[in-house]
């Protein structure tokens, strides 16, 4: 059995048993594609985490109603970008549940077998009637190509300016597994998925959220609803959960992993464990390509908070220095202030003492022993933030807990595209 | 006896018994006044809160010190700007002491009477030299006229563009008690203060942190530090607590209540309910006036949370829309976005119910009954947002508490200026 590596990123191979396709209904402004649907022949079995936002769009509600009536069970997933069909009140459920119903008489399944999601504006009713004309083209559009996949990956975007797509295989005894992991996002992005949402009626509807990121990983394992669920929380944990770009979560996010069990490969412990460490290289990819292609984005900075004593801690340290307006700011001009880091982790919650923290900029040591490093290199460090792509590590010296959180600079730009307003 | 009132806050009248003076000591790059000094003839009482950072500077480790030491008697206040004196170590804390020595014997005081104040970039070394060297001028320079508080006003300044100053009388049968308050901050404004600090030896010294608001309160009513501390915490929990600029909770901050007892009027009940009432003026004055001089600033938002469980939720879904990037970005334009308030209500950690929730821009209903308002008028929201100030009121249907909290929007220009960096 082989694990999937990085030559295995590039491969070309789809996961067997799906169809994609997608058409433009008119949602988007811009007149582009923005409705898409991916179809598992004979229906597939699916998990997901959705948003920690207490405030949550209408499919975010009936794709869990869905997938708990269904026991998992997903032949359709049915995506429109334009409009996030959220604080729509009842009658965005209803328009959604139209959709879906409409959607499964096109595509040959029972209405909830769609699994539905919205993104774009909230609070805009969502123009099903759009989305219900523009079906029997969608069910015409669909294909196993890479070419269908990619319009697929293209028409759920909003302000994305890439596809943000990554592929893994695990080999089996000789047969392929594949996974196909697509995503959108690029603002109100700082994910805090919920756990995978039970697939039993009357299960946790616990709900958070942040705006809209949306995740599709597509799977020829075959594996049922509990074993996807147990491979998903993981990956989502230590991908999608580590980023941010503005620290705003959506009331959208939504992570489906949609297995069509056509690869004949069935879940065991060893399958299970490559396919884990396959799926988390998906998640990692996609995760960090949100980021790469955010709003306004010049410098993707990853933060590497080591020595705390747990995980959370070292997470919770992240997420408020990748918030904070101070920090990200000097970031997108390259200021190698680490004053700026130290007071965002003094005010994280987590207990620090200074004293034993130790902060690097790049290889340039900026901080220790409570104090500026002793010879400090302010232009070395300055150079290492002019590049796009660089490390800032966080030694909080308390533990052996750690966090590899990715973020980005905040820029003139990205006020430009969020304020960006006329009426 | 007279309540403060708006007519009393235009009075002219600085509270007795206090001198003020500022010198330029070579600290601030622009080479402006940037060491200041206040002094109570014969020494006064004092109570401070401190910024909740767990980093913390070290005059705020100094000046805690010297209030436990002495039992709140305070002779004199001295504040540079320029430089915070913040992760220096042991030797930033013995640069602060010598400065309080030299400051000590330039005023006529013992060192511990020495309150001190530093703002300005962190982690780089103190120049106590600079400050020792400016003390003679600074003392020369010491006057109770307007013109040396505005001296005092505008030494203390970094980045702010404007002196920040209110003033208050309470009239008690013929005698004036008088307040003067003056502040300043720009950026890393989202305070946290603790409580009063105990001023007994051992007392809690809880610290946590915010980048950089300084104020200090000068009143010349005769009061015992516990009556002062009384008196200055639900002050300072309904002004400083209650705004945010960036969300960034400085490493300095500090809010001092100082008072010389000049006035002769000692306090009593009646006595300290007035001094309370004028002192809340004098602090919302002050709160208001820093967001208002934000980096940046285009839009001073109020937002007017009701209808919460409690004054800590009520706050807390304030927080976290007036922390909210996508929100602030709106406010720059005037988009009346409402699904961004709306979304960062739902991440704030408060248990909402949307359904039960009504949101108002200006005079102006966005959102009620779970749904964009009926007859939503999205001209006339825009209408008022491009005030320069407005409020959002945010009834979360709930209860009974409310949090008024003031902040602003986000610009391209605070960027620019936390982004500016030339090496």
């Amino acid at each position: 059995m082989g694990m999937a590596d990085e030559t295995k990123m590039q491969g070309e191979g789809l996961p067997l048993g799906f169809q994609w396709g997608a058409v433009r209904a008119g949602i988007k402004a811009s007149g582009g594609l923005d409705l898409a649907a991916a179809v598992v022949a004979g229906g597939g079995r699916g998990a997901a985490c959705y948003t920690r936002n207490q405030v949550v769009a209408a499919p975010v509600t009936v794709g869990r109603r869905h997938l708990a009536s269904t026991g998992g069970r997903v032949s359709a997933v049915l995506v429109n970008a334009g409009n996030a069909n959220c604080a729509t009140g009842e009658e965005g459920v209803e328009a959604c549940v139209a959709t879906c119903v409409a959607a499964a008489e096109a595509m040959g399944c029972i209405f909830d077998e769609v699994f539905p999601s919205s993104t774009g504006i909230i609070g805009v009713p969502l123009p099903a009637g759009k989305i219900v004309d523009a079906l029997p083209g969608l069910q015409a559009s669909l294909g196993a190509t890479p070419e269908h996949a990619a319009m697929f990956a293209t028409a759920i975007l909003t302000t994305d300016t890439k596809v943000k797509a990554a592929r893994a295989v695990v080999d089996v005894d000789g047969v392929e597994v594949r996974i196909f992991g697509v995503a959108k996002g690029a603002g109100m992005i700082a994910p805090q998925m919920g756990i995978p949402v039970a697939t039993q009626a009357g299960g946790p509807a616990h709900a958070m959220g942040h705006a809209t990121m949306l995740v599709y990983l597509f799977t020829d394992l075959a594996a049922g609803t509990e074993d996807l669920r147990a491979l998903l929380a993981p990956a989502v944990e230590r991908s999608f959960n580590n980023i941010s770009i503005d620290g705003d979560t959506s009331t959208n996010d939504t992570v489906l992993l949609l297995a069509s069990g056509a690869s004949g490969v069935v879940t065991s412990a060893p399958v299970n464990e490559a396919f884990a460490s396959a799926l988390g290289l998906v998640c990692g990819s996609l995760a960090y390509q949100i980021v790469a292609d955010g709003e306004g984005v010049g410098h993707v900075v990853t933060l590497d908070v080591t020595g705390a004593e747990t995980e959370a801690d070292a997470r919770q340290v992240a997420r408020t220095i990748a918030n904070s307006p101070l920090c990200k700011s000097a970031w997108s001009s390259g200021d190698p202030n680490w004053g700026r880091l130290l007071a965002a982790a003094g005010r994280s919650g987590v207990t620090i003492e200074p004293g034993k923290m130790r902060i690097a900029i790049g290889e340039v040591a900026v901080f220790e022993n409570g104090v500026r490093a002793a010879g400090f290199d302010e232009a070395a460090a300055h150079a290492a933030m002019i590049e796009r792509d660089y490390t800032i590590a966080i030694d909080l010296g308390a533990g052996d807990a750690r966090c590899r959180f990715v973020t980005c600079d905040l820029t003139a730009e990205y006020v430009r595209i969020n304020a960006d307003y006329s009426s």
